[in-house]
């Protein structure tokens, strides 16, 4: 069960409306639209975002803005930031569900002495995540930090 | 416990490149790109695309695809397809959480004979939805099937 700490709280809203075959349009006020559809192997075409990616996307997303939030709070500095996300997704009882979700993150730093506290960052992002801790599904971190 | 029922699965992959500030790219090979960024309740810029809007749209379009799905299957047509997905961020134990999603969703349909058949195709695919599915909330459902 969840606990709710505080009255704090934030709604988020988008909308898809269908527009022909598997595909559709997302929408969310003020910002760019997004077509999507079904991937291919669920008989969708190629080429266009679905929702099997937005979920690891969201999730990937979520990893670098939380990142970020922490090496602001710890006064850090850093050169490059990507990652690489890999969601499984497997046929349970009621059809298919994500069952793991794998992020690879490569950080770049000036010198040797932020490479444990960028470490300590990633680790912070991967444990606060919030996208990632909605999700029922593990998340392995792979977190790398070079100097360059 | 999630019991896996077959050896088919399916891999996503994506890349999260930090460009500035709060802000990066979201990339799915052979894709469009996407700007992604934290949003401003978390300090970032209007206007860009977040991974909260991504984990509240992954959910929604998937429920678009998977009646989609059901209609084919059920060889029933429709005339038009929306749904608004509205996903409620909360502090809990562990920082912020997702603890609800609601999906209302609206679909016409030609005649008075299509509209049970069209609820249940949107009843199924609630519950077959693979990305709700995949997140720790529930998901409430407001459909409405109507004549146009």
């Amino acid at each position: 069960m969840v606990i709710v700490m505080s009255e704090e709280s934030h709604e988020y809203q988008v909308k898809v409306d269908w527009t022909h075959d598997r595909v559709g349009t997302l929408s969310v006020e003020g910002k760019p639209r997004i077509q999507i559809s079904a991937p291919p192997e669920f008989d969708g075409p190629e080429g266009i975002i679905s929702p099997e990616d937005l979920f690891v996307a969201a999730a990937t997303s979520c990893f670098m803005t939380t990142f970020i939030t922490f090496t602001k709070k710890m006064r850090i500095e850093f050169k490059s930031f990507s990652c690489d996300g890999y969601g499984t997704l497997e046929r349970v009882e009621k059809g298919f569900q994500f069952t793991k979700l794998l992020l690879k993150a490569k950080v770049t730093v000036e010198s040797e002495e932020l490479v444990p506290k960028a470490e300590r960052a990633m680790e912070l992002a991967g444990k606060y995540c919030l996208v990632s801790n909605s999700m029922k599904c593990p998340t392995e971190h792979e977190n790398n930090v070079v100097v360059g």
